[in-house]
């Protein structure tokens, strides 16, 4: 039986569901969150809660407090038994009437839901995206909203073509981020990611690297990228690196992916030796 | 009791619901057409069955036929014997697992909900959106999907300032859209409106202007639209007159609104001689 937490209870998922006028579902108008769960707790739960609240002041759109997640997600964890994966929080605008504007009366859906997994490294493949660019001026770039057709599209046209992910580009034609992924540049011994005023959404293991010091901002070109020293994709669930790009093969660099897996967390596993013979297939995974 | 329709049959609306796990709600994966009904029957149901085919090709989304769409409605206007107003059809790429790679066997969630209303004319207040501009390089600025943040956002900073809806430019600073109209510009007796490459969502009241003859696509910037002798905003549920823009009140022209509302079949009532002193204010109505 699987549950979740749906507006202050936990539920069996198979009896859990939201209105047909819900404006999540109707128009995408919500937040959400994925957080990554360790040994049953959540982990930079501050941080998550201060990205929903700035996607909430955006948005206006009223979320929970940090103890109303923490008290949701420990009910569920009991429930589920989880322990090692993930949990993802959802807030919606609640139900409304036809047309954009929202009702008077705002009754936001917030619901959480988890998956098992444990954090690790991966090889991927990523092409750059032709078809979406982010738009860096947009307030929806820097929040994690319910509109991820941009992202859709882009891993889409990446899989269609082999490849496993899709790196965006801004409207300027600098790196973004990928669909799911900060980009981190090594270059040497630093590391470097494109700042959100490039359009890059201020994630979460990117806010981790950066508060400890070994990760700057500075714009990425495409050149850029092609000449580093390795490329690796993180998020709150794990580290990539990065194995080929727009047809280029790219070396994986042993002490620099060490190094991002101790500060984000990670188990390295088996790829740190990711070699070009080793990446059998740039297929998806 | 009020009905839907829901994946095949009518069903009473406060028992219809979808999952949690509904790839609609979690990612706004899916696409939507609002369409208009009168006297019982859905107008140019053929016009949006081609967009909503559009928008499945660029989403690689399946989506119900004509055929079947014409079949739902039946079944939903004889439950709810609506006779005027706006049937809302809804397809999404239905439950899928974490992440963003689509299930490897969609079941597309599909629902129809109705209101009613009568098409009729208005008088509206714009703002030239800061916040938001149209990406009209993206794919999803030609379909209608559920990504409708950036449009609610608009309308958001619209309603702050006192007025009723926002103009959308696109990346170029040129006019694209409204947050839910297509742009009619009145310069003497012709009416332009800006092209789908300009980032104008392809608008089924746009259609039938263009297929008409009366109206021709051109680009349009600001300055254009400050200087044209009257503007509309236009989509399958009515026209709007533009009284003000940007805080420039605007006559409306009765002869061409007469034309657009012939074409268009909406009852003109009593704003044709809508003038500075009949709006009495810009605020929300």
């Amino acid at each position: 039986m699987t549950f979740v937490w749906l507006n202050g209870q936990v539920c069996v998922a198979a009896q859990a569901h939201v209105s047909l006028a819900d404006r999540g579902l109707t128009l995408g108008d919500g937040l959400f969150e994925t957080i990554r769960v360790k040994n049953g707790n959540l982990l930079h739960l501050d941080k998550h809660m201060q990205r929903l609240q700035g996607g909430s002041a955006v948005l206006a759109l009223p979320v929970p407090s940090g103890e109303e997640v923490a008290q949701a997600a420990k009910a569920l964890l009991a429930a589920t038994g989880l322990q090692n994966g993930s949990a993802r929080l959802t807030v919606t605008r609640g139900v409304g009437p036809r047309g954009l504007a929202p009702p008077q009366d705002v009754r936001p859906t917030v619901f959480m839901t988890v998956a098992a997994g444990t954090a690790r490294v991966a090889s991927v493949s990523v092409m750059t995206s032709r078809l979406v660019r982010r738009d860096e001026q947009s307030p929806l770039s820097r929040i994690k909203s319910l509109n991820y057709l941009p992202n859709i599209l882009a891993r889409q046209e990446a899989v269609r073509a082999g490849y496993e992910d899709a790196l965006l580009l801004n409207v300027q034609g600098r790196v973004a981020e990928t669909t799911v992924s900060t980009v981190v540049v090594q270059e040497e011994e630093r590391f470097i990611t494109p700042s959100v005023a490039e359009g890059a959404l201020p994630g979460i293991a990117r806010s981790v690297l950066l508060r400890a010091g070994v990760m700057t901002e500075e714009s990425v070109d495409l050149s850029r990228l092609q000449q580093a020293k390795a490329l690796y994709l993180v998020n709150s669930l794990g580290v990539r690196v990065v194995s080929l790009l727009d047809g280029q093969w790219m070396e994986p660099c042993a002490s620099g992916l060490r190094r991002l897996c101790t500060l984000l967390d990670v188990a390295q596993g088996g790829v740190a030796g990711a070699r070009k013979g080793s990446v059998s297939s740039h297929g998806r995974t």
